[in-house]
């Protein structure tokens, strides 16, 4: 007996756009984010698959990716949860810089250890910076386990918690689950599913607007690994997140 | 102490727009009708009205409603609960009928019993009617209660427990409360907050898409009669919503 687990990236923001690390900054989705989300609720629907419950980051990009991909799956009126454990992993003093002039700037082995790296953060960014949340009034519960910079271990460690105590019981009550949220709070959430080493998560890429399905056991674990509802679509775009900042 | 209550009818629907008695029939709101929700969370933005918590009904044109004005005044974030209790006033075998062929065919006075009677519902909706909810999966949790027709009265039966259980409590939590929902349950709960007699309350109007402000008391009792946030705009709106038929 498994339950269905279906994760959502955001559709294309802003800043995915324009190449920025982003983070905790709260962008919107671009048109082609917004259609994206669309497709993905219609791909859902053709599927058969039909969320009771959801839950989302507190970013405005995954919530506008679940309102739109619940719209066009006719699965508006489900009850949400939001919490900052699902938010995108906090980019630190990255926030708001452009990914190739960062490339260009530090180097490749720099640049990717702070794309990539396991439990290597970037440096923290200053509360006083512009592209700090620190006087951002949704975070105001959680003040004191405000990050100010993190690495996949720590977006790990965060999450964890929710997906056991938040998600895990949702599914085990029989409920079909949609989380919304970010390229490295899914990826660390799919290192613990799949249980992916330390290393080999560096080369797992998560495209935008593209459902990701898994048959849940009841301790937590998957009955096998998640399947993209289009595979050869979700191959070709996480290529395309694989190589952001080399162009 | 006071806390603010904001209350919000959805935004013009598509069945609005062509003049049909819809009640519990899921329609979407049309492009004008989502403008009206930006709109709004534009007005409440300006006004410095900051919803803490949503509270919807589980159909998708206050849920679109929210959305698109929780967007604009760049609250998306906040907790959300939804109540079949806050849906639209069920109107029984009348949904899906125009309202112009429906004032035609029985007569002004049947009319304006069946859309303003206080304690008269119209002839029950069959289950095996296509405008039937009787097998919509949102329903599933309140089979016992899922309603064939409502008068206004049945309506206030089913609301004011939930205000009083849900709304309320946030209230007196210091939170605002932002309640997005439909012309006749709102009608219900202004009658019930400013103590409206039977009689009067057919008399009294809610326009779509405009926020009606009310500060409440800890004992759930208005501090005054709730204001809109543009009342020249409300009075001629809501005098074209008492018009409805009539044209």
């Amino acid at each position: 007996m498994t339950n269905t687990l279906i994760l959502l990236r955001h559709g294309q923001s802003e800043w995915n756009q324009k190449n920025l690390f982003t983070g905790w900054v709260d962008v919107r989705l671009t048109e082609q984010g917004r259609g994206e989300a669309v497709r993905a609720g219609e791909q859902l629907a053709a599927a058969g698959l039909q969320p009771d419950v959801l839950h989302t980051s507190l970013l405005s990009r995954a919530i506008q990716t679940a309102n739109l991909a619940l719209d066009s799956a006719d699965r508006l009126w489900i009850p949400v949860t939001r919490s900052w454990r699902l938010n995108e992993r906090h980019y630190g003093a990255l926030q708001g810089l452009d990914k190739a002039e960062t490339l260009a700037k530090y180097g490749e082995e720099q640049f990717m250890e702070w794309r990539r790296s396991f439990d290597t953060p970037p440096p923290a960014l200053d509360d006083a910076s512009e592209w700090s949340q620190a006087n951002d009034p949704r975070y105001d519960g959680i003040d004191g386990e405000r990050p100010q910079t993190e690495c996949l271990k720590d977006v790990i460690d965060r999450l964890v918690p929710y997906w056991e105590q938040s998600i895990l019981p949702d599914l085990n009550s029989g409920k079909t689950v949609l989380v919304t949220a970010h390229g490295n709070s899914l990826r660390a959430l799919v290192k613990h599913l799949d249980g992916i080493s330390d290393a080999d998560i560096a080369g797992v890429n998560i495209p935008t607007g593209m459902p990701l399905v898994y048959q849940i056991n009841a301790d937590g674990t998957p009955a096998a690994p998640g399947e993209y509802l289009d595979p050869e679509a979700a191959a070709t775009a996480a290529a395309a997140v694989a190589a952001q900042g080399k162009h």
